[in-house]
């Protein structure tokens, strides 16, 4: 058979406990999510976004992030990172014992001034002093770029607003880069394309995509992604939060999906599809509703697979 | 930016009034069909299943695909198609004024022996009837290949059980062939090997993906499909139908999303999104149920969009 070049093996990370429960109406308690965090642990997680250092008021649902940094059994060879904006947080992120910090910067001007009130390269500037805190505490930071891809003001977001960032990361000594679609803009052309070039021009960053499901479009994205030799993914149990506009309107992929679409293919990812789907449930149950995810949808409807789709012209 | 080879415009083949309605518990009349097929004709498809031509007690939902054949309105420039299964359904077929016919046979032999209660050769070689009719009454035959990706049974078929199918269509002067992952095993590296394969072996045949979203991976199949030339693909109104083993499981692709999707990546569908939009509306409420499709429940949630998202950690 014909092959492309796809990666052995890749990296997901799970930002379920962040991007996910920031998002949900319903807040958890630091134990339920210290018993999240632990599961997605044992079900093979080597990155787990565990919450933010941000202030309480702008992200209430990120409050106990100090709490839950330390109730977190450390694993050997489990990455736990946080998000922070500025010193601040990352001066709580070292007094939690957690050593990998997550910065992030908007590509789109507009998301910017909405966010941040500042410009993107006024962001990164004010990351100077982040950086220095963390080379002399010795927290390694990586850095997010959100509306990577596109934007609602903007539309789509061209590479030379991109760039400027990432020079500007780099110039920080960050080198592991996540290339963010906050609002499922993107489309796999454009991933394949952004992927290859931003890989061919800086390539000793570590690239990670960060893809939305918004429009359906983030497994063809993370699948574009592969071809262009992106080897890490930022996933979420059960697919829940990730800006869903409206119940039912789909953010972040769901973890069980990749790990499923990725063993399919052959490439390791390191995750028991049993335990994540296991995990991906007790999110669900957590939260008192149902996620956005594909094999959680077929697993409860498993019961009813073999009664279906036998009559004679119903093979599609 | 890095290109790769995708082509410049698809065929979408509208699959909903027979793949999705077929296995819809409410069955529409007559007229609510010939409304859908005249609005999706309207939108830009081009190729449209109207209908089967098998036995009603077998699939009741199609007993009246006589009665749709006659009331639609033939466009110029738009293929009207139906599934047969035998020479009984092409009489009935020539009589409505059906063209163009499609066969399908199952690759694998256990969901082959479950339909039809045949092995799959025996199900092609029984097909001869078939071409000879079409052949003397005009009639265009095209061939479906059902779980040509994988099935339940047997898990993930392989190409030595599909290429002996292409050889009987062939044989038979069939030259217009349809991959259909009829119960989403597909993935997209398999789909890429696959048409990379068959479209080398047979450079004259021309290649349809019917893929189905149970696992998630349909748009990540279309486009492997797309990178390894393929240029139609089947879809479904809404993302109604296709063997969905649970309220909730998926199937069939959404036209809507494809079509998205698609000009997105400037490749030309000659659908009008909101008119297909709009169409894939009054399927749900001809059905009386959401269907499963992104871009609709981003269009229900449109008018919560601005209100969220914009915290200053929430950029994922």
């Amino acid at each position: 058979m014909t092959r492309q070049s796809l990666p052995e093996e890749v990296v997901l990370c799970e930002v379920g406990p962040r991007d996910g429960l920031q998002n949900e109406k319903s807040i958890l308690s630091a134990r339920q999510k210290i018993e999240l965090i632990e599961r997605v642990a044992e079900a093979g997680a080597k990155v787990i976004e565990i919450g933010s250092f941000v202030h309480p008021k702008a992200v209430p649902a990120m409050a106990d992030t100090d709490e839950v940094a330390r109730g977190i059994l450390r694993r050997e060879g489990v990455e736990y990172r946080a998000l922070v904006m500025n010193r601040r947080g990352l001066e709580r992120a070292l007094a939690a014992g957690v050593t990998k910090a997550k910065l992030t910067v908007s590509a789109s001007p507009t998301h910017s001034a909405q966010n941040s009130k500042r410009a993107p390269g006024e962001v990164v500037a004010g990351f100077e002093e982040c950086a220095a805190f963390a080379q002399s505490n010795g927290i390694v930071l990586s850095g997010a770029i959100s509306t990577a891809f596109g934007y609602y003001a903007e539309g789509h977001i061209g590479l030379e607003l991109v760039t400027p960032l990432v020079d500007a990361y780099i110039a920080l000594g960050v080198t592991e880069i996540s290339m963010s679609d906050s609002t499922g803009f993107a489309n796999p052309k454009q991933v394949f394309g952004y992927m290859t070039e931003l890989s061919g021009k800086y390539p000793k960053v570590v690239w990670t995509l960060h893809a939305h499901n918004t429009k359906g479009m983030a497994m063809a994205n993370i699948y574009a992604a592969l071809t262009a030799g992106v080897t890490r993914f930022d996933s979420s149990l059960a697919g829940i939060g990730g800006c869903p506009f409206a119940p039912g309107a789909s953010g972040n992929i769901a973890t069980e999906d990749v790990v499923f679409m990725m063993e399919e293919m052959g490439i390791r990812t390191g995750f028991s599809l049993g335990q994540i789907l296991e995990a991906a449930e007790s999110v669900e149950r957590m939260i008192g509703h149902e996620g956005d995810s594909s094999m959680l949808k077929l697993r409860r409807g498993k019961a009813a697979e073999k009664s279906a789709c036998t009559s004679p012209a119903s093979a599609g």
